[in-house]
Protein backbone atom coordinates (compact mmCIF):
# COMPACT_ATOMS: atom_id res chain seq x y z
CA UNK A 1 0.00 0.00 0.00
CA UNK A 2 0.76 3.60 -0.25
CA UNK A 3 0.91 5.25 3.10
CA UNK A 4 1.66 8.89 4.09
CA UNK A 5 2.98 9.44 7.63
CA UNK A 6 2.82 13.10 8.79
CA UNK A 7 5.35 13.94 11.86
CA UNK A 8 8.17 12.23 11.75
CA UNK A 9 8.91 12.20 15.96
CA UNK A 10 8.84 9.19 17.71
CA UNK A 11 5.57 7.75 16.67
CA UNK A 12 6.16 8.41 13.13
CA UNK A 13 9.38 7.31 12.55
CA UNK A 14 9.17 4.14 14.44
CA UNK A 15 6.06 3.35 12.34
CA UNK A 16 7.65 4.91 9.00
CA UNK A 17 10.51 2.37 9.53
CA UNK A 18 8.20 -0.97 10.51
CA UNK A 19 5.97 0.12 7.90
CA UNK A 20 8.84 0.32 5.15
CA UNK A 21 10.54 -2.65 6.44
CA UNK A 22 6.99 -4.87 6.23
CA UNK A 23 7.33 -3.99 2.16
CA UNK A 24 4.74 -0.78 2.05
CA UNK A 25 5.64 2.76 -0.02
CA UNK A 26 5.66 5.08 2.29
CA UNK A 27 6.32 8.68 2.08
CA UNK A 28 6.46 11.20 5.66
CA UNK A 29 6.72 14.59 6.02
CA UNK A 30 8.12 16.75 8.69
CA UNK A 31 8.95 20.78 8.89
CA UNK A 32 12.21 19.66 11.01
CA UNK A 33 15.48 18.37 8.95
CA UNK A 34 16.67 16.95 12.17
CA UNK A 35 13.49 14.43 12.34
CA UNK A 36 13.36 13.49 9.09
CA UNK A 37 17.21 13.21 9.37
CA UNK A 38 16.50 10.06 12.40
CA UNK A 39 15.00 7.84 10.09
CA UNK A 40 17.77 5.25 9.79
CA UNK A 41 19.77 4.66 6.36
CA UNK A 42 17.76 1.57 5.75
CA UNK A 43 14.18 3.33 4.64
CA UNK A 44 13.71 2.98 1.19
CA UNK A 45 10.50 5.35 1.31
CA UNK A 46 10.43 9.23 0.89
CA UNK A 47 11.19 11.93 3.31
CA UNK A 48 9.95 15.10 2.72
CA UNK A 49 10.48 18.15 4.42
CA UNK A 50 8.14 20.88 5.15
CA UNK A 51 4.96 22.16 6.71
CA UNK A 52 2.74 19.11 7.27
CA UNK A 53 -0.78 21.24 6.56
CA UNK A 54 0.35 22.95 2.86
CA UNK A 55 -1.27 21.37 0.23
CA UNK A 56 1.67 21.46 -2.49
CA UNK A 57 3.92 19.54 0.77
CA UNK A 58 0.83 17.06 1.17
CA UNK A 59 0.54 16.69 -3.26
CA UNK A 60 4.74 16.13 -2.92
CA UNK A 61 4.14 13.14 -0.59
CA UNK A 62 1.58 11.48 -3.37
CA UNK A 63 -1.53 12.43 -1.51
CA UNK A 64 -3.41 12.37 -4.66
CA UNK A 65 -2.33 8.40 -4.88
CA UNK A 66 -2.38 7.13 -0.90
CA UNK A 67 -4.28 4.67 0.50
CA UNK A 68 -3.94 5.61 3.76
CA UNK A 69 -2.53 8.56 5.51
CA UNK A 70 -1.62 8.34 9.21
CA UNK A 71 -1.33 12.23 10.83
CA UNK A 72 1.27 11.35 13.82
CA UNK A 73 2.45 14.91 15.18
CA UNK A 74 2.46 15.23 18.79
CA UNK A 75 0.41 18.69 17.98
CA UNK A 76 -3.50 17.60 18.35
CA UNK A 77 -4.42 20.54 15.94
CA UNK A 78 -1.90 19.99 13.21
CA UNK A 79 -3.06 16.41 13.47
CA UNK A 80 -6.71 17.48 12.92
CA UNK A 81 -5.78 20.13 9.96
CA UNK A 82 -4.18 17.17 7.99
CA UNK A 83 -7.28 15.28 8.23
CA UNK A 84 -9.32 17.29 7.40
CA UNK A 85 -7.64 18.27 4.35
CA UNK A 86 -7.11 14.55 3.41
CA UNK A 87 -10.73 13.75 3.77
CA UNK A 88 -12.29 16.73 2.14
CA UNK A 89 -9.43 17.70 -0.45
CA UNK A 90 -8.18 14.88 -1.56
CA UNK A 91 -10.60 12.34 -0.14
CA UNK A 92 -7.87 9.22 1.26
CA UNK A 93 -9.66 6.08 1.72
CA UNK A 94 -8.22 5.75 5.24
CA UNK A 95 -7.32 8.42 7.60
CA UNK A 96 -5.93 7.70 10.81
CA UNK A 97 -5.53 10.78 13.31
CA UNK A 98 -3.02 10.51 16.42
CA UNK A 99 -5.11 12.60 19.82
CA UNK A 100 -3.33 13.54 22.45
CA UNK A 101 -6.45 15.15 24.27
CA UNK A 102 -9.30 12.73 24.84
CA UNK A 103 -11.62 15.35 24.77
CA UNK A 104 -10.73 15.89 21.26
CA UNK A 105 -12.29 12.39 20.00
CA UNK A 106 -15.70 13.84 19.95
CA UNK A 107 -14.49 16.50 17.65
CA UNK A 108 -13.21 13.48 15.16
CA UNK A 109 -16.09 11.30 15.51
CA UNK A 110 -18.06 13.68 14.27
CA UNK A 111 -16.15 14.14 11.43
CA UNK A 112 -16.00 10.41 11.16
CA UNK A 113 -11.73 10.06 11.12
CA UNK A 114 -10.48 7.32 12.61
CA UNK A 115 -8.09 8.14 16.20
CA UNK A 116 -5.65 6.87 17.94
CA UNK A 117 -4.22 7.99 21.43
CA UNK A 118 -1.04 6.26 22.77
CA UNK A 119 -1.89 7.48 26.21
CA UNK A 120 -5.54 5.92 26.58
CA UNK A 121 -3.97 2.98 25.19
CA UNK A 122 -1.08 2.51 27.43
CA UNK A 123 -3.71 3.06 30.08
CA UNK A 124 -5.54 0.66 29.12
CA UNK A 125 -3.10 -2.18 28.84
CA UNK A 126 -1.18 -1.40 32.18
CA UNK A 127 -4.63 -1.06 33.84
CA UNK A 128 -5.05 -5.36 32.19
CA UNK A 129 -1.82 -5.80 32.99
CA UNK A 130 -2.63 -4.75 37.00
CA UNK A 131 -5.94 -6.15 37.10
CA UNK A 132 -4.97 -9.50 35.58
CA UNK A 133 -1.98 -10.08 38.17
CA UNK A 134 -3.39 -9.23 41.44
CA UNK A 135 -2.17 -9.45 44.95
CA UNK B 1 -4.58 -3.36 45.63
CA UNK B 2 -2.45 -0.37 46.64
CA UNK B 3 -1.06 1.30 43.96
CA UNK B 4 2.03 4.04 43.53
CA UNK B 5 2.56 6.04 40.46
CA UNK B 6 5.42 8.23 39.33
CA UNK B 7 4.78 11.25 37.62
CA UNK B 8 1.76 12.89 36.59
CA UNK B 9 1.67 13.78 33.13
CA UNK B 10 -0.39 13.06 30.77
CA UNK B 11 -0.03 8.88 30.85
CA UNK B 12 0.41 9.01 35.08
CA UNK B 13 -2.90 11.35 35.68
CA UNK B 14 -4.97 9.12 33.11
CA UNK B 15 -4.32 6.21 34.90
CA UNK B 16 -4.14 7.33 38.35
CA UNK B 17 -7.67 8.67 37.45
CA UNK B 18 -8.54 5.48 35.80
CA UNK B 19 -7.64 3.34 38.51
CA UNK B 20 -8.63 5.05 41.41
CA UNK B 21 -12.07 5.13 39.98
CA UNK B 22 -12.00 1.27 39.90
CA UNK B 23 -11.75 1.83 43.65
CA UNK B 24 -7.55 0.47 43.82
CA UNK B 25 -5.87 2.79 46.51
CA UNK B 26 -3.51 5.31 44.37
CA UNK B 27 -0.86 7.46 45.64
CA UNK B 28 0.99 9.88 42.51
CA UNK B 29 4.20 11.41 42.84
CA UNK B 30 5.14 14.64 40.91
CA UNK B 31 7.95 17.46 41.17
CA UNK B 32 5.47 19.76 40.02
CA UNK B 33 2.40 21.10 42.07
CA UNK B 34 0.60 22.06 38.57
CA UNK B 35 0.83 18.21 36.99
CA UNK B 36 -0.84 17.10 40.38
CA UNK B 37 -3.69 20.18 39.86
CA UNK B 38 -4.68 17.96 36.64
CA UNK B 39 -5.92 15.46 38.81
CA UNK B 40 -9.70 16.09 39.14
CA UNK B 41 -11.58 16.62 42.66
CA UNK B 42 -13.18 13.43 42.41
CA UNK B 43 -9.20 12.26 42.44
CA UNK B 44 -9.69 10.09 45.88
CA UNK B 45 -5.69 9.41 46.32
CA UNK B 46 -2.85 10.88 47.68
CA UNK B 47 -0.89 13.27 45.92
CA UNK B 48 3.09 13.80 47.07
CA UNK B 49 4.89 16.84 45.66
CA UNK B 50 8.49 15.74 45.35
CA UNK B 51 11.27 14.75 43.46
CA UNK B 52 10.60 11.44 42.14
CA UNK B 53 12.87 9.08 42.90
CA UNK B 54 13.84 10.74 46.61
CA UNK B 55 13.61 7.57 49.11
CA UNK B 56 11.99 9.74 51.46
CA UNK B 57 9.44 11.19 49.23
CA UNK B 58 8.75 7.20 48.20
CA UNK B 59 8.34 6.35 51.45
CA UNK B 60 5.49 9.09 51.98
CA UNK B 61 3.72 7.94 48.90
CA UNK B 62 3.40 4.73 51.02
CA UNK B 63 6.22 2.56 48.62
CA UNK B 64 6.88 -0.21 51.65
CA UNK B 65 3.41 -1.32 51.56
CA UNK B 66 2.50 -1.24 47.88
CA UNK B 67 1.78 -3.92 45.68
CA UNK B 68 2.34 -2.32 42.55
CA UNK B 69 4.72 0.76 40.72
CA UNK B 70 4.20 2.37 37.73
CA UNK B 71 6.98 4.45 36.86
CA UNK B 72 5.23 6.87 34.11
CA UNK B 73 7.16 9.96 33.69
CA UNK B 74 8.14 10.75 30.41
CA UNK B 75 12.03 11.02 31.55
CA UNK B 76 13.43 7.08 31.02
CA UNK B 77 16.33 8.04 33.25
CA UNK B 78 13.99 8.85 36.10
CA UNK B 79 11.62 5.94 35.49
CA UNK B 80 14.83 3.43 35.24
CA UNK B 81 16.31 4.89 38.81
CA UNK B 82 12.89 5.06 40.71
CA UNK B 83 12.49 1.22 39.36
CA UNK B 84 15.73 0.38 40.66
CA UNK B 85 14.81 1.26 43.87
CA UNK B 86 11.70 0.13 44.20
CA UNK B 87 13.34 -3.43 43.08
CA UNK B 88 16.33 -3.19 45.33
CA UNK B 89 15.37 -0.83 48.58
CA UNK B 90 11.90 -1.42 48.78
CA UNK B 91 11.29 -4.60 47.24
CA UNK B 92 7.89 -3.82 45.32
CA UNK B 93 6.23 -6.89 44.74
CA UNK B 94 5.51 -5.58 41.03
CA UNK B 95 7.00 -3.07 38.98
CA UNK B 96 6.20 -1.43 35.57
CA UNK B 97 8.37 1.19 34.34
CA UNK B 98 7.79 3.47 31.63
CA UNK B 99 10.44 3.58 28.24
CA UNK B 100 10.25 5.98 25.41
CA UNK B 101 13.74 4.88 24.01
CA UNK B 102 13.52 1.12 22.78
CA UNK B 103 17.36 0.33 22.74
CA UNK B 104 16.50 1.29 27.24
CA UNK B 105 14.66 -2.38 26.87
CA UNK B 106 17.25 -4.18 27.26
CA UNK B 107 18.55 -2.75 30.68
CA UNK B 108 14.84 -3.50 32.02
CA UNK B 109 15.40 -6.92 30.52
CA UNK B 110 18.63 -7.25 32.44
CA UNK B 111 17.34 -6.29 35.87
CA UNK B 112 14.22 -8.00 35.35
CA UNK B 113 11.83 -4.91 35.46
CA UNK B 114 8.41 -5.10 33.18
CA UNK B 115 8.12 -2.20 30.81
CA UNK B 116 5.91 -0.60 28.97
CA UNK B 117 6.54 1.69 25.51
CA UNK B 118 3.68 3.40 24.36
CA UNK B 119 5.22 4.24 21.06
CA UNK B 120 5.87 0.63 20.43
CA UNK B 121 2.50 -0.06 21.43
CA UNK B 122 0.33 2.98 19.32
CA UNK B 123 2.82 1.45 16.26
CA UNK B 124 1.67 -2.12 16.76
CA UNK B 125 -1.87 -1.04 16.87
CA UNK B 126 -1.74 1.21 13.86
CA UNK B 127 0.07 -1.66 11.39
CA UNK B 128 -3.03 -4.30 12.45
CA UNK B 129 -5.26 -1.72 11.90
CA UNK B 130 -3.71 -1.00 8.37
CA UNK B 131 -2.87 -4.43 7.20
CA UNK B 132 -6.28 -6.02 8.38
CA UNK B 133 -7.81 -3.01 6.41
CA UNK B 134 -5.91 -3.41 2.81
CA UNK B 135 -6.42 -1.70 -0.16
Amino acid sequence: MYIIIIGCGRLGSMLAEDLSDSGHNISIVDREAKNLATLGSGFNGLRIKGIEFDNDILIEAGIKNADYIISATPDDNINITVALIAKRIFQVPRIIARINDPKKKRVYDGLGIETINPTELSVYILKSRIEENPK
